[in-house]
């Protein structure tokens, strides 16, 4: 698997510099780690120390980083300008320092997706604002509205995502059995997935070495399953747990989202109930994405379903968000966000039916939008017997 | 092991309370997940979902949650007022909602961490101060000088840690073999090392079921070993690698580091050179510690070692950095950070030695500091035949 070509991300520069240039700005500044990694494929772990991308109007570039960073950057990215600072916080502020790189650059009034360096970690410093003396104007909306639609590169990455996903969640659907605990089925699954990943198809931008992909649980195990955010507790399976997973595989940071209601051991005639509008719950969400639709529209017409079955006391969530270079991201299928659907976004399709005296069920899956519906990237079983552990 | 205490929560609100009031304010309020987690021991996913705790001038306290939260906080909190609302963005902005509530508390003009949640995974929305009317005044510079110094419940969980560091370092050590990746060595290595953990101490507060202990290289394995952050590449280990390594093993939320830097085979002199300065180096900063010290005292006396012994050329970074709830955080070893030393201060010593064309080591251990130097919690040799592999 190969990461985003430059092209595309030369690409991706020139209509951030067509909104700087729009706005009669000089240039624009990136400080989030996953824009800079949007704009130029550059990855780094984001820490105390600023890290920060830089284009003028020109279309020249710098990076700026800790002086530690400068080998790797040179030999693991096509950067030119590599621009750096000692240490934070220094004698000198980075901030200042990088203030005098923008000067050099001929960029004043710029586009920054935030007025300095985000407080991670300790982190203090000055604006973005005060360093140059010049306002700063938020392009973090514009930026992104463009991470929306997906390219077909992306996509081809979130489709292997789902896939590495999918072969982890039979991992763990193999080892959730009663008598083992939810760590020792998640880790065993990742652990497993993890090599055989490595094996199929390499390294793929990961950051530590035990990266790569996972599937377990947070918490959402028995009754516990009724609360959608739930934490760990080291629980041990048994039988008659409702079960909701999580998988993650991110490939050149790119995420797809596999997620699956289960019962461990032969389901009751209320598990099947809940298990069986959680199906179709979802289908209705699938079958909403028409031409002409909005966020909103999937989420209402899955509303309308939980009402229509008199399910409004087991509804907890909307239907689902935007994944990408985060496993959460804007558009959310949300009767709050009008956002047109358009092809090329890649959405979860997610509806959970909870009940908080038995539990839940929800299954997550990705799905990419095309010119007359959707196409679904997760490959998974979601039918009941499919889902249901011996016991 | 113990989560933090209920009546040291206590404390630490009244300490922001005072805060508050001095500064004339009628409440104080908190969107940071970690600083959430400081003064009230609530441990949540932090997503796109605003999330947020505010205590008015009487000590009264709210979370404020997505209502999926609510049976969850309700069953592992103690909160007695919990105000939610439906969704995120939803028909009302949650912003609007939480106003509301700020309101129903009497708070206007508040003492907050940030004017807003802040703007991750997608998330927008308006400042606080927009939706109360009202400024707000920053308190996040005194939250992190009130988490500067651990009380002695903190350091018994850092040191907890520790251990777990201890554990899965040694299992990573020995699965470092030529012929493994680093990959398989980390995950053999955090697998063990978790389920030991799991089944010695029990659940310590981790949110997935894979979460625990971890053990493994960001990349600093043979020449890249000169990068002190470098990225994963699945690399094979070899006879002749320098070898960095990483391990984090959070308890209750709370952090050590212990980080060794090693090598593989019988080490050449100019290995050895550089391994016998890096310790040597390690153990200038470790003798700083005196009362009257600053933390850019520490940083200058090494700089100095560094200088004296011509190594200026092989030095990228400062010596260490604050730790506790996050695993970087301030103060800073740095001589541009001249917070005085004072006891119960927790923080990383790890001065590093680098050759670009040949590789770096570094030592990591976390100490606290105590009236006349510092306890070092993190046990695991140092020296140069106990981190020699075998070829």
């Amino acid at each position: 698997m190969k990461p985003i070509a430059e092209a595309e991300f030369a690409l991706r520069r020139e209509r951030l510099l067509e909104h700087v240039r729009a706005h009669g700005l000089t240039g624009g500044v990136l400080f989030d780690d996953r824009y800079v990694q949007y704009f130029t494929g550059f990855g780094f772990l984001a820490t105390e120390r600023p890290v920060a991308f830089a284009v003028n109007v020109a279309g020249e570039m710098a990076v700026f980083v800790p002086e530690f960073e400068v080998d790797r950057v040179r030999a693991e990215t096509a950067f030119e300008r590599v621009e750096s600072y000692p240490e934070y916080p220094g004698l000198e502020h980075p901030m200042r320092i990088f203030a005098r790189v923008l000067a050099d650059m001929g960029i004043a009034a710029a586009g920054a997706d935030q007025d300095g360096y985000p407080g991670i970690l300790g982190y203090a410093g000055p604006a973005l604002s005060e360093v140059t003396g010049v306002a700063v104007v938020g392009v973090a909306p514009f930026v992104e509205s463009l991470m929306v639609r997906k390219s077909p590169a992306e996509v081809e990455l979130i489709r292997e995502s789902a896939r590495w996903c999918e072969a982890a969640h039979r991992l763990l659907q193999q080892y959730s059995v009663p008598g083992a605990t939810e760590a020792e089925a998640s880790l065993h699954a990742g652990h497993e997935a993890t090599l055989a990943m490595l094996a199929a198809i390499g390294h793929t931008g990961q950051q530590s070495s035990s990266d790569g992909v996972s599937a377990g649980y947070r918490g959402q195990i028995g009754q516990r399953s009724s609360w959608a955010h739930a934490v760990a507790h080291d629980i041990e399976f048994k039988a008659g747990d409702l079960l909701v997973t999580e998988t993650s595989a991110p490939i050149w940071g790119y995420h797809a989202e596999l997620e699956r209601g289960m019962v461990i051991g032969p389901p009751s005639d209320e598990m099947r109930r809940l298990f069986d509008h959680t199906v179709a719950a979802q289908q209705v969400a699938f079958d909403a994405f028409r031409p002409g639709a909005t966020c909103a529209d999937i989420d209402d017409a899955v509303l309308r379903y939980f009402e229509a079955n008199d399910l409004l006391g087991n509804w907890r969530q909307h239907v689902g968000h935007g994944i990408g270079l985060r496993n959460h991201e804007a558009p959310f299928l949300d009767i709050g966000d009008h956002t047109p659907i358009e092809p090329g976004m890649v959405l979860t399709i997610e509806p959970g039916v909870y009940a908080s005296d038995l539990g839940g069920f929800r299954h997550s899956d990705t799905v990419v939008v095309i010119e007359d519906g959707i196409e679904i990237l997760t490959d998974y079983p979601r039918d009941l017997e499919s889902l249901t552990i011996p016991a």
